[in-house]
């Protein structure tokens, strides 16, 4: 078995999505599951040069006391996506995980989050100090560990909006505003992003908070040299409105309204019950028809918290558009599916295609990853198809250094044994 | 106004989607319509050189005996879907074309079809007399109108299948079966197409019938230096099929089983009512699954004849899947949307596209088409979006020679004025 | 054909279930429609004394200013519900009845409602001025007509709950409270039911507006020797639920949540676009769950205004239950109706049977109406089949004095010849 | 603990809902879950006299070799409807049952049953003896546990449909069919019947196979002075069409169509794909939408089989009904449901209620049965609440007996220490 040399730091490492992400990965490295829900499976990227799941090693920042296998459990047993067996099989690295898990913090988070948060978290820091305890927690993960890389994802709950156009537009006057917790606008996942790329590492913002999504913070990855993206994962209904929205345009019929309705009740879905929480979300969801289409139809989009759903999320959509001579007609869809079984594969996918990106010396935005998010940063397409092909040139793009890589990544193997 | 020059000759022409197209081109012409549900008013087929609308006259074969003007009207009450208004405007035109309308054949149709004919339909004649007489009927009409060009399209009811395998591979051995009533495979649909390419035409078959669906009359369209394409409108719930199976093959989720059911109660679904009529469209609607997914996912396409639904066609599909360590989810989507006003533009823009691929002198299957089409000849692409760049990269191509021809048509309209 | 003499007064007569109920009632008199819809005209209501439809005859307040006539234009053209024909037939009657309309009131309606209305309503007057000022109308249309009943219809837009529980529970002191407009925590709604009980006429509230439903307002009715009910006419989602809840409570099934999501886009719906009128109508909608099932699920009932749907209300509700060994289960459905076609029938029914109840000499709340109220007064049984029994039972109960009042209805048709 | 002394036979016992069943009851009796799904639990059932879970006690027959224990684990794998722990806690029971079963017949039932069977399956017999054998086979069971009653129940695999009208009308004519394994026209469901039914026990048949349907049949019971009903249980679909239909009728609603969609794989589904054994089920959820209605709508019922969907039935309704003034309007509902789930707990309830049936000394059919059963003998009355209120007026009827007969049965619990 290959020696683990990639790093994994997930952000709310004990919510439903890393949790699924970290028994998805124990399963994969014992062969114990198939390929489905792997984007990074499939075929056009098997001869790039990823690496075998059995190379990354977990850790991360949490704020809840509750233990990862505790989480697991609920998990299991709330919402039948993970069976008991495979836990158990998952329990040995589930325990190794544990022991590497640092508290995080809730700067800025809203009250809704905060009141999740564990007792011990530090509250008394300034921003700065904040940044700096995270940024050794990373870097003692990457030393006792011996890393090659580090690829750090944030999947905490979604924090309420903030105006980043109000934002200084430079890292060095952001910087200045580090000192002050009453005068710094940013909220705890810009902290994570700031400690992560300045600390060298890749960071993807997989939730709709603001995160790296600043001008400023992009310049300090382009300074450190290293990537990062988001924001918000597109698992469910938004992926659905950005594969059916374009057929809708190319047979040219007039969307009257797109109606979305949520209803789910994990954590997530708690968090977002506060109208503070899930103005971010909503606005991630429903920006891109207009995108597409190039008009604006009515639309709605409502998130419901309805806690015995558990994890499973219920989107109902109803399009109603005039074709032909004005008639009206209707497309409804219902998707119901595990909102962590869908999210931990692209979590893991990302992260397999963002250690390549750090290979081949890629810097700033990785706009190649636009199909994975509901936001992508600095990106107007919002069409998957379209978004999917960036993803397949990239990789095509990068083959053949792509095979000069797998002996460079064949090199550095022997290196570390 | 501009002089009209180039016929459409509609087979099937008082059948719901015919009447639809007439109806809609009479609105056209007198902008009392806007461009919703017509692809080829698009921004990027704006400027390659398509005609106008009102370059177009409608003539066309019917077996029925009903006045086109009550079909229409029928269509209207039943169905709600073309105001009263509308059709009051379009009456001198609806009038003018019915003198237009002759007698089709029912040919080796089966009896579901056979029975709706007039007992006037010439039922004695050879298969080589039938096309003769279909392929004067379109030549007194170009003459009468001198028309510069005449597409004609098969809109009629669907067939039984025929085992196209088994039909000879070159025309001259096809031809050799003319003669015998009794031994020739073919069926109506295919002598229409026969008499059309035969004549010069274009020929494009709108229905899952034969058609042109044969090397033997590809050659026939070569040997002519004419052009065709089927088969089968893709209009509905197998364009929604061609839309979401590249999702879930992107998204590597697999798909365990894809249900579709199908209810309406047009004249359509009266004929597909019968099973060896139903064969041809489900067979249609099915196999692009596999294509798309690589795969073959359990499948069941049915069809039902629901005289109250009318027009109305209604498509529940049930999609279940597997994500992630195996988890089973549910996509299900209800697609309610007139039958008729779906495929009468997509009618009229074939129609136009052919017309521009005539003047660019492009021969044999117009495999840009198959974005319109379930089972798009000789094309094993069944992706939409895919299909859909197709025809763009087509437009595009022809876009400076569109300029050219611009001024071509202009000279040709002075030519003829 | 019998002298007409039961007055039909509709409150918000302009409104789509008032100019659906009037040309409706305009085709029954013609025998231009069957009797869909019409509860009324069920094989056990057809001999207990029910008037014929030509026995009716139809006035209203409105606070808009549009003709009747164009209201019904507009609901025929965007709602495609009633045909251009039968507007034609009724035309006569519309413009009859247009000389009957009177302005109504906006007391206290709240701002949304205000904006819709005509400058020339009333605003100065106190709220006895305006109970004086409707009543006088209803009087006189009694009188010019020569009535031998009036049934008053509340059909006007929702207005914002008022705390009921709060209002005196005695006549004596409410009457105290309408000589200050400040002070007076009534609403239009109640001051047309003040206005109506207090001059004798049946008054039935088909809005969650709160009209008669106060122990003062029923002390009037009883004090005139009339009667009265309400409230909010159950015609589609929740109907659905007072018929498939009481299936869970039956077969033990335990509702973990049920989700009610409306959409549409007519009148009604820009009224309850405004938080304050739609908090009216989503507490009428989701109490009954409680009531029936004995506990409370989660639910959410939201209410979305698209003026793209117009008149057709569509909702999709997803319930999510638990069955044996505590498996859970969803039952979901898609309700796509016209509003205005769902409730006219019933106004015109519930005037038929309050109708009958007059001459029964029936005093107070009509509770046999229980089945047509999503909020019935002084009622907690919200099962539909039960509550359809009580509606039989009475009718069953008054057949024999039916018949004796058959005779009186003749006696009486004699006497106004 | 009370001594158990009621038996349940069970025919088909390794088949889903047995399997649930036999679980759920070991789950009741060890208080491991709660009574959702059991309407023997409701509070108007719960002082008539019913025994407690405690007192039954299982065996029964079956043609498939697999262990019980094997197939109750399959269900838990496949379906994740039965949890492993809960498997686990009746592993003593499973393997006592398993003991207690007894090779079943396949006389008659058709190729696709008869694939199924284990070559064990005694098949030279002739009804008569076959009868025999499945009788000592209940009598054994009978004497050896020292039972004080037996409910037999029919769970087996749909077989084709008989022309029941063809069998003699009395038993002695049928009873001379019985040795004449050519000429018998009956098929294996019968023979348990009669086995049963002849042996003083009581009989349910929970399918749509012919089972005690018959006049001849129905004598036997009353001559040995017992009881018997079916037949089909009502659980999902068409318990629904038996709820919702007379919806429709109250408000004078017009069903147009009604089409059911039924999609599932368990082993149910598997011989319902063989279309001869599917017409019994099909004709058995259509017929009672005429019944109810007083009209026959357009109907379509499809039941397909799709293995990946295991015992997760979902079914599709459409139900285009038209409105006041003819507005065509629509319903749809999706059910997503365990079949075991739904049908094991109203089997237990069943035998519940015929256990008390047999001490009030009820003989021949039950019909206060007929809210189970899609097709329950002898009964036109097919609408839910309506059959429910004969179950609780049978149940009010008995409750003085009750008590009297709770003193009677701890007699008996005493007699039989």
């Amino acid at each position: 078995m290959a020696n683990p040399k990639i790093g994994i730091w997930l952000i709310g490492i004990k919510g439903g999505v890393a949790c699924t992400a970290i028994v998805g990965l124990a399963a994969l490295k014992k062969n114990l599951t198939g390929s489905a829900g792997l984007v990074s499976q499939l075929p056009q990227f098997q001869h790039i040069g990823l690496l075998d799941w059995n190379q990354f090693i977990v850790a991360g920042h949490e704020i809840r006391r509750a233990t990862l296998a505790d989480e697991v459990l609920r998990l299991a047993a709330e919402n039948r996506i993970v069976t008991e067996k495979l836990i158990e099989q998952s329990r040995p690295e589930l325990d190794e995980i544990e022991q590497r898990i640092r508290p995080g913090t809730i700067f800025n988070v809203g009250p809704t989050i905060s009141s999740l948060a564990d007792a011990d978290i530090p509250s008394q820091e300034t921003p700065r100090e904040t940044i700096e305890r995270l940024r050794r927690d990373m870097a003692d993960f990457v030393r006792d560990k011996g890393l090659e890389h580090l690829v750090v994802v944030n999947l905490a709950s979604t924090e309420p909006p903030v105006a980043a156009e109000s934002l200084p537009e430079s890292w060095a006057e952001l910087e200045r505003l580090l000192d002050d917790s009453q005068k710094c606008p940013m909220r705890a996942s810009s902290l994570y992003a700031i400690a992560a790329l300045g600390g060298g590492h890749s960071f993807i913002n997989f939730t709709p908070s603001l995160g790296s999504g600043l001008p400023a913070i992009d310049e300090l990855a382009r300074r450190w040299s290293t990537r990062h993206y988001g924001c918000d994962g597109k698992t469910g209904e938004t992926l659905l409105k950005s594969v059916l929205a374009p057929m809708f345009a190319r047979r040219n019929l007039s969307v009257l309204s797109w109606v979305g309705h949520n209803i789910f009740g994990n954590m997530d879905g708690q968090v977002l019950n506060d109208p503070a929480n899930k103005i971010s979300k909503t606005t991630s969801k429903d920006h891109l028809l207009g995108e597409i289409l190039g008009y604006r139809p009515n639309t709605v989009v409502s998130i419901e918290y309805l806690p015995d759903l558990g994890d499973w999320k219920t989107a109902w959509d109803h399009i109603h558009f005039a074709g032909f001579l004005g008639v009206p007609m209707t497309l409804q869809f219902t998707w119901q599916a595990s909102d962590s079984i869908l999210a931990a594969p692209l979590v893991l996918d990302m992260i397999r295609f963002t250690e390549l990106a750090h290979r081949r010396g890629q810097v700033g935005q990785m706009t190649f990853l636009a199909s994975f998010f509901k936001s992508p940063y600095g990106m107007s397409e919002h069409r998957f198809e379209q978004q999917f092909q960036m993803l397949e040139h990239w990789a095509k793009a990068n083959a053949d250094s792509g095979r000069q890589n797998n002996e460079t990544r064949d090199l550095a193997n022997k290196k570390t044994k």
